[in-house]
């Protein structure tokens, strides 16, 4: 602590140990709380079997959703596992990135709830894709902010940098190519952010050695 | 960091004690949003005593599925215990159990709702039993993997890796037993469900101790 | 890791640790959904003021159960503090206290809800209270269960041991007459609930020091 | 454990580490709550893209929430920074923050659902801000005890220890300011409460450094 770090700029230096349980705490959170928004609604009586089947579409908003924030957590771990320190911008483009992984059972509520009806399906079906790209592109800004301010680990191989750069971006231009799909093709847009979510979790090396290897 | 371990395979490389801090963070949220399902209608009025004892399924569904979340957590720690180091492949499957467990509440809910309407109950309880049988096949696999990829540690004996095997199997042959049960005899599916997640979480040994000791 | 300690008992060798922190878990997510049991009805219109000031049992019953919850992890936290190992017992026992902990956030919903109405108040504070007065018992026994099977540190003074059992069981004598008082006076005991609960968060020595020393 | 500290007197005696895991436990899931206030009432229909922007200010009640709890758990990271040691005083003291932290959920809901109503918005504005004024308060409380009861780290600067001072209290001022506001210009008064957020979450030093540096 020395007169050129004041107290007030020290308000931003959270120990990276404790900046991570943080997070995780949030996304463990944001994650189980997907399964509050699944509702079968009153009155089902009798057909119990039909009405727990016909909310299908709830099912499939919950495996998205839970891939995606299963994805992002990863991917944050794999932005973490390279810092070397943190700084108060990189505390705050977390927080901002823990903001919009929060939000994310909301979009998927409307999805489960919506899905089948005509014209709200394709409102929601956007919707989710528009929180899906801002939760993405979040991930990678934080990436890029971590390079850029020099926050990276120095023994962190230029390779290795320069590859999960590589990994963090594409899923931008495929959620953007996704959300205009699902104007006109709901169902293969929320199957295909399932898709994209399973291409961040199962790593194509890790397949190829499985299934080739 | 070598160049044959490229970033994008690193993504998977999470350290085994934040993959066990994300996982009891699930547990522990899953285990306590149970208690959000237990609802009373509204307009009990004047007989909230009546009305209250009248959600006894909700209460039971309560217990049976605390305690079966209990036993997965356990049998959780006393796989992770076992592990030397966690791969991708670990990581993955251990997502895919978390999001079992996460759903559970829901299922949950379903068996405290309709428990005592003649057809939906036998739905409820077989959704239910699917659940846990997922759940339970899962962890099975986890280890089953984790012995497969050689993630446990050197120093485990044969001879405990053979018994943790045993014991996570019947499990599954008893889910399944219980499920059929279910259609006739609900309640007793139930009580057998209980039973089952007691047997994980009072280990026979402990017992006997007790009781004989 | 001796083959007089099989695998199947070895389930149950929670470290101390990860005990506690899965405790710590329940104990801040369950403190923390209290506030989701208040809600102002719908169609409070343009008397918001008065619909939110008509919740007064909600705002009641949410102090008395962060107070009570807030104590029973400051005791959970003592208990822990003198414990050298935890046993398989131990470890049951509080997923026991930690069911009823989980459990609070109902009877809290029940109580601000039904405060105010002649019967139903009545039915509502006894279930509050019979809830209380099982979380408080269990850990009054898990305290002793730790002291009987000699998992308390060598190192911890008989005086000090004997000073904790004794600050933990009064709540129980307590708990029990506040229940029947809440017969006659439902109002008395929740006022009587909230100062059990200070009693046990405020220690009279630090009081004692604060106002006469 | 001498016998001049007593069992009784240490169930205060939490580690700091352990009071910083229960605290960032209730942060994170408080701030994760916030989403499920957030709801569109039930047969929006045909119009749900109008029924989403109808829930405009359940949004910005989000993001101002989301806000101040990052930045009360900022200023309370700021503050157990400095700390050398806990005593029981702070512990308690910090549990009313988090009892008051934990409750906004609850006025941000009520702040989504009437804004836009003549006379309640102007209720709901003026509850959320005297339970944001609660919070900041007790934040500035809890660092002014720690201070006086000296279990600020010897080691801190007498500068650092003013500054934080100085920053941690306009704060109150700007808020009992908002709440008369908020009398007036509803929207303005809640824009004036996510300024607040920011100019804690977002320090000077740090703007001006990314503007003119």
């Amino acid at each position: 602590v020395t007169t050129e770090e004041p107290a007030g700029r020290r308000l931003g230096k959270i120990g990276s140990g404790r900046m991570e349980a943080f997070s995780d705490g949030v996304f463990a959170i944001a994650i189980t709380l997907l399964v509050l928004e699944i509702t079968i609604p009153e009155g089902a009586g009798e057909d119990l079997l039909d009405a727990f089947l016909d909310q299908w579409p709830s099912y499939l908003a919950y495996v998205v959703s839970f891939a995606t924030i299963g994805a992002i957590w990863l991917a944050h771990n794999g932005i973490t596992e390279y810092l070397d320190r943190t700084d108060p911008g990189f505390i705050r483009l977390n927080l901002l990135l823990l903001m919009v992984v929060a939000f994310l059972p909301f979009p998927t509520r409307l999805l489960g709830e919506h899905f089948g009806e005509q014209s709200p399906e394709r409102v929601a079906v956007t919707i989710y894709g528009l929180a899906l790209l801002a939760a993405s592109s979040l991930v990678s800004v934080l990436w890029r902010y971590a390079v850029h301010e020099k926050l990276v680990r120095p023994d962190a191989e230029d390779e290795d940098v320069r590859l999960l750069t590589k990994r963090l971006t594409p899923g931008l231009a495929a959620y953007a190519l996704i959300i205009i799909l699902g104007l006109f093709l709901p169902l293969v847009a929320v199957l295909a952010y399932l898709a994209v979510a399973l291409f961040f979790i199962v790593p194509v090396g890790l397949l190829r050695r499985h299934l080739f290897g």
